[in-house]
């Protein structure tokens, strides 16, 4: 992940992997997927035990469901679109529902085939790119996978080991909420950074108003929509879920999953009010570019203003008119004290217009 | 309270108190939960009496709820969530309910659990921090959490110890509905009160248009950001408990109810007035401060330009022609009345200007 | 009703008239009530006869509605809340339904009860203020609370007193229409005086833009935003009222009520429009403002432009270089026509400049 | 038609006949109707035959509807309550709808009575005024009224004489649909005009951006917006037709419907984006203005600019240092080519600030 | 297609072809439709064989539905209303949805005849013109009808040709989806070019903001909205035919059908994106002009304040006072170093400009 992920994701991110007119159904790798090895994880577990380790991919077509636990197959990379095809046929799922698995980015989603589930959620993990996490739910039975290694997955896996909480004597189900939750958990501290960045905006934009700061506040407003796109189709997939009468998910599950729902519209809420303040930085920045320009041209207009009727006195008195034509042509000029009494009538003017500038609080 | 409100309650409120994986139904203290000591208070009322009393921690195992009352436990502060727990443990509340108790802040909502609700509001107090209620129903019991001492609550106890209105005759529902309508019933002053801030800015955006201003004009729009993403859920909270058709709520309580859902509405319907006041704010500072500032360039350029022909007209008598060269070199440097006539036709040309501005009206 | 409207009526309208806290169903006059005396004023009437008289206070007690006709008590004042009280125990409205009529001002709603209605309607007299009417429907009977005197009945009155129509041989429901339609007739001609206002306001932005007209724009909007905030909900209240299958509305009378309706629709259609012009006039004044000030400030600048080539002519022939050191030193200056060729110089410079800003468009 | 339609055409259509409180049903001409003669013609027609001629308004009550066939009376002129009575008396139509038919303007919508649909439509006809056209559907029977001669339905007139098309073998909710049809059709052409004028607009405003012009946006958008006002809720009048279960329309006229529906589905389209593209003009009007303003100052501004160091080095070889007295006091005053050299000096100095400003872009 | 597409298209998109009054179901040629001659083709297919040639128009009367197979006729051009009209009459297709083939632009939907639907989408071939697709399905047949020659259905056609997937193997409601699929996806490259142009533009604005530019902005953002005009009703459309429940979609065809129906909701995402872009676009251009602008008038007004009070100064010494007749007039004037010392002075005083100018940040 060392590129730079802002240029590079927007556009990787908005590209669809099949050109027009694929076979519907085609499995083949993402032109721009990462090219690292995909690596398997199993997890089977039941109340007793827990099972942990690495697959390989000739394993898949083995593979057995445990009796009365859950399997938990967790797929990293999406380079070999043979591993993919191999866990559909393996459990039987759907050519179409394997395709989307590919085919990213897709849209957070809750698909219902006859006899599984597809969950389609996105990752959000700011600044790297965000990643698309699908979770087939089935019988005994969830296979996740992921673009890239890397996962909010962790305190899952801690709990299956060491039997913590009652993941292990749960079924697949609640497994399947425990990764929504932890993958909508996940979005909260990108959103504290985002809200940070968007605070500290705040204060740069009235102290020091240039260019850049627009920039960067486009930055921030186009990270906050790419979580609004991530987060807003996901609240309603998790309000599908939660309506959804599959036999997959038992009455005792969804009280859990009304809970991940209740996080995604926590997430909504923080997120239009990051939105709203970010919106409103704009404003903010053009009002602040603009009062400084005013005062920056009010100082300006104010010095030339205060020299041009100085600047007139001293052209009058550098007229012409001949005083030994006629003692009304500008006699002051061969008076004594004429000069010291004009320099002082033009200071006594500049400092009367100084005075009436502050007055009128134009300085 | 003593700390500064704004700065500090904003940062707070947007926290979640649980990192990212935490195990579902935690009951762990908010991070920045306030240190002070648990307090319980105890209400067991029917018709005939009122008991009240100071429950220590040790006694809630052992509470029981009276035959034919209600029992009321208000309970202020979360810094122990040992107390939280032995209330769920004692009264069957479901893992995930007590869980919202202490991760504050949740968005005010009703859950519904087998058999009971959680209701959560947030109580608005301005100048200090909002604070989250949340409210436990059960069969003739009644739970309430809060953050911190203080509520809006005084008048209901009243009632409960002097027996006045059907409180005491009513059961734990119409308890749940007069908290409610408690809470409620507090954003009616909060809103004036902000009410007023609002309408005085509206004269100081006009008479005095500073930067400063600005700031306060955003300060008052977050404050009524925030009341509204406290009322705007507490509303579909309120709809959600009037049409839940829970063995809890008693038919003749909903119209009671739904009383409660019209102060809602009313309540932001007078949020909106203000905000739409408050977004108008903003326009009419830019639009003052334009309107000062162009009035300060029209004044200034004026003076520049009424001076621009004067010195124009030192500038041609400044001319060195040699009038000694030919009778048409500036004959009129040696008149008599040269010198005075210039002056004269430079005042006239002044007042010329001054009048042709005042005609047009841009002086 | 001697008092400026504007300032005070918004102040008013908008607080609620209890404390937090009070006790559901307490009737109290609103702290800002009129505090004329309430008068009561009896119409029972049926196909063959119409009575009409005033009603003491002590009277309610004793009332009974007609066996074949209609009862319709119409209450101008809330000052005393006596009678409000002695109107609900006599026909048994329910306290909350007698609390909304004292707790001005409560949005336009219809509430239904075991066997009466209240609806609740804003009547809109503008320049005076808007006043609440609270009506109860009842089998056989329509009580109405106004806040004040003066309504727009009067036409109702007479078709009862002189058997008009076929008011007097129709039922409670069909009088409780009238009521409605005479309220939502009313906002017509008060929309016709705030259109002409608009309309008004929207020559002079252009002909004359002046901050205190920016002002004026903000009232009208403002009264605009009350009148929407009286229609929008009515516009709902109506719709129900139409819905709502209560044994107190008969069929035959839901025409009426569709039409009824139909006009809140028209109503909301002008205020729109209303609405939409008044929000583009500020827009137009911000343009016209701009407009003139740009004017302003290219015919200053013009006239500054103007004179500077002059100047530095002017100001070339002010330079001292002494022509009689070399041949190449301002000759000139002692030509015997070099002033005047200057002057025309100068001249032709200033046509030419003029000539140009003039083809430009700019002058 | 002779009148200036803008102008008046507003005022009247936002004003209802009726002074509130008339008694509902009341049949009185509308105030501003055309004062022009009512004109009746009938149309009775089967698949055989049609009959088409004048009626006199005493012919009314003794019109009888034929047996197989379909009577379409199509009245031209509101300036005779007694038509649209007798009219009302001979076929039973409801007092409310024949009150709608005269107390123009009403919004486009579908009101059901017991045996009879009253369709009320706005004929829109730019340059002219738009026009009520009020339809009731009986059982074999279609009345129309129309404001004024001249409407859109000739082609259907020639298609019943012709018996052209199924319209004579099809009954009277066909026709109605045809009726319908082409109100909606005529919307197209005016629409196109609109159009026009934006798109015209559009190049004016960039090549020419003179405060008229704002005006002549204006008016575009009001008749936009005038258009929108009769086709939004012709919209969903149309909607409701289609799902009207009335056994006045057969199933098979529905699909026809569901086209005329169709038909204002893409009108709404059309003006939206006129709208869409009106709204814009204004942002680009301002921005024209602005940039132009901006080219002009920038211009004289140069101008200024470029004197200014000009008329300094003027201003230096017009300062009065005794160069006989030192020499360091400007000894150029007494080169032999002092004069051209200054001269030189301040042709470059002008040369090289205008090649500046050229190579900035600012000229 | 040589002439240029945007400014003809948006003319000819916007008109439909029938003048008002047309007879409903009609048949004629737009008047704006290419000329070139129809082009049809058949493709006769079962899981076994597929039959594929040029069919003449008077082939269709006699043209027969496989047995066990699918018929497609793929129709080219629009300029022959016969065979439409043949093809109608062949197949049973009703009047008004022939009418809607040939009224082009219909806005993209679904309608349901009794044994056929017309789906109506619009293809998008940036920079071409958009291009109705009309299409049939009935029972074992699909029908489409295009504007001209060239569509994205090629990959379509080979893997019918070669048997690729099961598009042979199913039926005629495959076929439906595979070709509105087809048309949805050929959004995407079309949308991702206006992505590129919009990004390529968003540097453009800033590095060089030119009045051409906003006109740049106006044409992409036209393009966004016609793709959205496409592509909204698709959705709809899609999400109708998904929802149909018709004998002739099978179910299991509805999976495929929610695919094509998920790829037109990621088109409406991946377009809001850019049309947010685009409409930030213009007010980074107005903020990127009136920064130049600033910064122009910024430097301008410097040059101008520097020289000013160096003006000054030159001016004070050019006045005459009498330096001979009083010992107080202007001695520097004969002073040996004074000309040095007014020229060192007035370098210091554009010197400490210059320096507060530039700690000010104004420079």
């Amino acid at each position: 992940m060392g590129r730079r992920p802002m240029g590079r994701k927007r556009k990787k991110r908005i590209k669809r992997s099949h050109p027009p007119g694929t076979l519907p159904g085609t499995l083949v790798a993402h032109a721009e997927a990462d090219a690292a090895p995909v690596q398997i994880f199993l997890f089977s577990y039941d109340t007793q035990r827990c099972e942990e380790r690495v697959l390989r991919p000739e394993e898949i077509a083995t593979l057995s469901v445990p009796e009365n636990g859950v399997l938990w197959l967790d797929i990293w990379g999406l380079s070999d679109p043979g591993v993919v095809k191999s866990v559909g046929d393996r459990f039987g799922f759907h050519p179409l529902a394997l395709e989307d698995v590919l085919n990213i980015p897709q849209r957070p989603k809750v698909d219902r085939y006859e006899n599984h589930l597809l969950i389609v959620l996105r990752e959000v993990r700011y600044p790297e790119e965000t990643e698309q996490v699908s979770l087939f739910l089935s019988d005994r039975l969830v296979v996740t996978f992921q673009e890239r290694a890397g996962d909010p997955f962790d305190s899952i896996r801690d709990r299956l080991r060491k039997g913590l909480g009652k993941l292990r004597s749960e079924g697949a189900d609640y497994l399947t909420y425990a990764l929504c939750d932890a993958v909508v958990d996940s979005y909260f501290p990108v959103l504290e950074k985002l809200g940070e960045e968007v605070e500290s905006l705040e204060e740069t934009v009235i102290s020091n108003p240039t260019p850049p700061i627009l920039r960067e506040i486009r930055g921030v407003k186009r990270q906050l929509l790419e979580v609004r796109r991530a987060v807003w189709p996901a609240r309603d997939a998790m309000s599908e879920l939660l309506r959804e009468d599959s036999f997959l998910i038992r009455p005792g599950t969804r009280v859990f999953l009304r809970d991940c729902y209740d996080h995604t519209i926590q997430v909504m809420d923080m997120l239009e009010t990051y939105r709203e303040m970010a919106a409103s930085l704009v404003d903010e920045y053009l009002s602040a570019v603009s009062n400084r320009m005013n005062e920056t041209m009010k100082v300006l207009t104010m010095i030339a203003v205060i020299f041009i009727p100085l600047s007139f006195i001293a052209g009058i008195y550098g007229m012409n008119f001949d005083h030994q034509a006629s003692p009304f042509n500008m006699p002051e000029l061969s008076w004594r004290y004429g000069y010291p009494l004009v320099l002082i009538v033009m200071a006594a003017t500049a400092g009367v217009l100084i005075y009436y500038f502050r007055r009128k609080k134009w300085l």
